[in-house]
């Protein structure tokens, strides 16, 4: 049961991008799995990746691919199969399967960007792409978000997708996302994707330092349990075919696709967390008053992957004890913790490092058994903050991680 | 359940040391939970503490006393709270407990070691103390080591003890040491201390170098969940009562003390994963062939706190994926992971970074069954290696820290 989702519906129609999907057999049996998404020619595309050493073969030949000369023009993504650990044949199969979508599409195999989710370490077929590239190539519609979405879970329990417009130089532009999993957050599931497309203009370059920006922001500002997944990948692709002035560095209208482009972003990003596996809590970690931002990212993420927090969380525990002793071990120089305050929603529980006259376990356990709050961290060494959403640790953390085998 | 840990049970005196504990109230109610221990004049005594910024009253007052010009000749423990989180007035009870102990062993207040274990965040009552200490310096044994490996107990299910004795220049020398719990991993509990005692005849100085040097193989070489407590303690005292030449930095016989004495911490420290919360498995994580021990250890915690690896192990499931995607996200330099070969046991599951052709999920699932056994990682970078030890995540590991209230 996700915290306060809904599934994506209606999602916008970004013009320069049709989409399609099947029910290929790769692993799945009865819904699709396989996805092939169409870029009209002048797209930018920019793309972030796992930083984890261990990335599956997909995530290289992407990179390579939007390295390469050729222009983008075709992203081809398969659920169910990660296509992670198996080595020198998984880069064939990956490589394979580009040639494939390009031919069905008429574009070089370095125009298209394969993505991949789902077990690792077993070996993908690439006939079930041979058979279906044909039929996705000829089912494009522009109108595909919907499906699409739904075709790209594995163990998601709902598709997630957001729609948002924005006015640039008088043209209403589109920013529509897609995104399944958190980090490593599926048992044996090389997981978090998202696609992010627009209409939006946008100078060669600008794509990229934007989309760093955000995920920054976003996708990298979330944790279920710490582990970062062998096949995380964030792609935008700009069509260019609004009409407004190309985009610059420069441009005083750029903020305002940034803004989009966030909101889509920040929006999916929760939506990974609020359906984690397990998760009944929503929580903002959010510290403040840090020497640097660094120093703020590092204790809001200490604090979001305790696992004593997050198991204190479910049981709605108010535990500052263990919320200080999280802050307590992130590994700041010279922490004075009797200048730190902390906060669940507005109720104060410690005020300068201990526990507030005001304060009673009544009042902290009415925001703690809430769906949804914020843990505040006030250091006291600075004016730099930091924000990190993530969930509670619940039996079913347990159960899913435990019990799922492939 | 521990697994595989037997309660402590005729743990051997040790000339000097003398001990006694009582039903004292402050939390627990018909049991020991106050314990004084006594040492005789010239001891030398060293300790190791917390790196938690958020540390507790008695940590404090014990680095103070430590740190003083008076001989340290009492440790005073408690347990069911842990004083921390108590501010001003925890400092105060922790300082007046000692004044009580100084004066029931005509002592100095300063050559009073204070250490507590329990509950966070509720005051300190001294009352118990007045009240128990006169009993309790009546009552010192050299016999006590059984009974005070029990009183310092809170949610341990085994008193855990162990003696070792060796030969220094034709002397026998005993080790004995005590410990409860493991890093911070009962719920609100501020856990980890230990005490060990040797007659062994040692120059001032050596013994904090050897203490320092067998902790980073024991005591820091353990993770249950990666949190650290605000009360963790280990304290070695050297009687000097053994009758051999004082040990320098020098001697030839120094090698033989820091076995034993590493053996006793060993064996305590994994007694504390043994025993750790809902634990089902004791796992060795073992890495090898490291550029440096920093970076072994580095992927031997990432790998040993994943909870995704962890959950993995509960299900006795050896899943190398998971494994894997921990080495690949710990953050080394440059990591290839095409010269990675990882074991489950002597079962070879990943030869240079791809699924071993002899392997087989029965032969995986063989080993990670076992109550015991080792995930070793060869990293092909150099010659250094380091092991950590660590367990499962289970259901209970959430029942416990979720449903616990203090």
């Amino acid at each position: 049961m996700p915290v306060n989702l809904k599934p994506a519906e209606g999602l916008k129609p970004v013009p320069g991008v049709s989409l399609s999907c099947t029910a290929a057999g790769i692993r799945y049996r009865g819904r699709d799995d396989l996805v092939l998404i169409h870029l009209a020619s002048g797209s930018q595309v920019a793309g972030v990746f796992t930083r984890n050493a261990f990335c599956a073969a997909p995530v290289v030949v992407c990179r390579e691919h939007l390295a390469g000369t050729a222009e983008a023009r075709a992203l081809l993504i398969n659920a169910g199969n990660a296509n992670a650990g198996t080595g020198q044949a998984g880069l064939d199969a990956a490589r394979r399967s580009c040639a494939l979508a390009a031919d069905a599409l008429d574009v070089d195999t370095e125009a298209v960007l394969p993505l991949s989710t789902g077990v690792i370490g077993q070996a993908l077929p690439v006939e079930p792409f041979a058979r279906a590239l044909p039929i996705l190539a000829g089912a494009l519609d522009a109108n595909g978000w919907d499906a699409v979405a739904r075709a790209i879970m594995t163990t998601d329990t709902v598709p997630k997708g957001i729609s948002r417009q924005c006015q640039i130089d008088g043209r209403t532009v589109t920013v529509t996302g897609i995104a399944k999993g958190a980090g490593m957050i599926r048992p044996d599931m090389a997981t978090m994707l998202a696609f992010v497309a627009t209409d939006a203009v946008v100078e060669s370059g600008v794509l990229q330092a934007l989309l760093n920006e955000v995920v920054a922001e976003s996708f990298n500002a979330i944790t279920v349990d710490g582990d970062t997944s062998t096949n995380d990948a964030c792609i935008v692709a700009a069509t260019g075919t609004a009409g407004h002035a190309p985009l610059t560095a420069e441009s005083s209208a750029l903020p305002v696709l940034r803004d989009a482009l966030r909101e889509v972003c920040v929006w999916l990003a929760q939506a990974c967390v609020r359906d984690a596996e397990g998760a009944t809590r929503f929580i903002r970690v959010e510290v403040g008053a840090a020497a640097s931002v660094e120093e703020a990212r590092q204790v809001a993420y200490t604090v979001a992957q305790s696992p004593l927090v997050k198991t204190a969380a479910f049981a709605g525990d108010p535990n500052w004890g263990r919320i200080l002793a999280a802050v307590g071990r992130s590994g700041l120089e010279a922490l004075d913790l009797s200048l730190v305050n902390l906060y669940l929603d507005d109720v104060c529980l410690i005020r300068g490092g201990e526990p507030d006259p005001d304060y009673s376990e009544a009042r902290g356990a009415a925001v703690a058994g809430k769906s949804e709050y914020c843990i505040q961290v006030v250091l006291g060494r600075g004016d730099s903050s930091a924000t990190v959403w993530t969930c509670d640790y619940s039996y079913d953390y347990v159960k899913i991680n435990a019990e799922y085998r492939s």
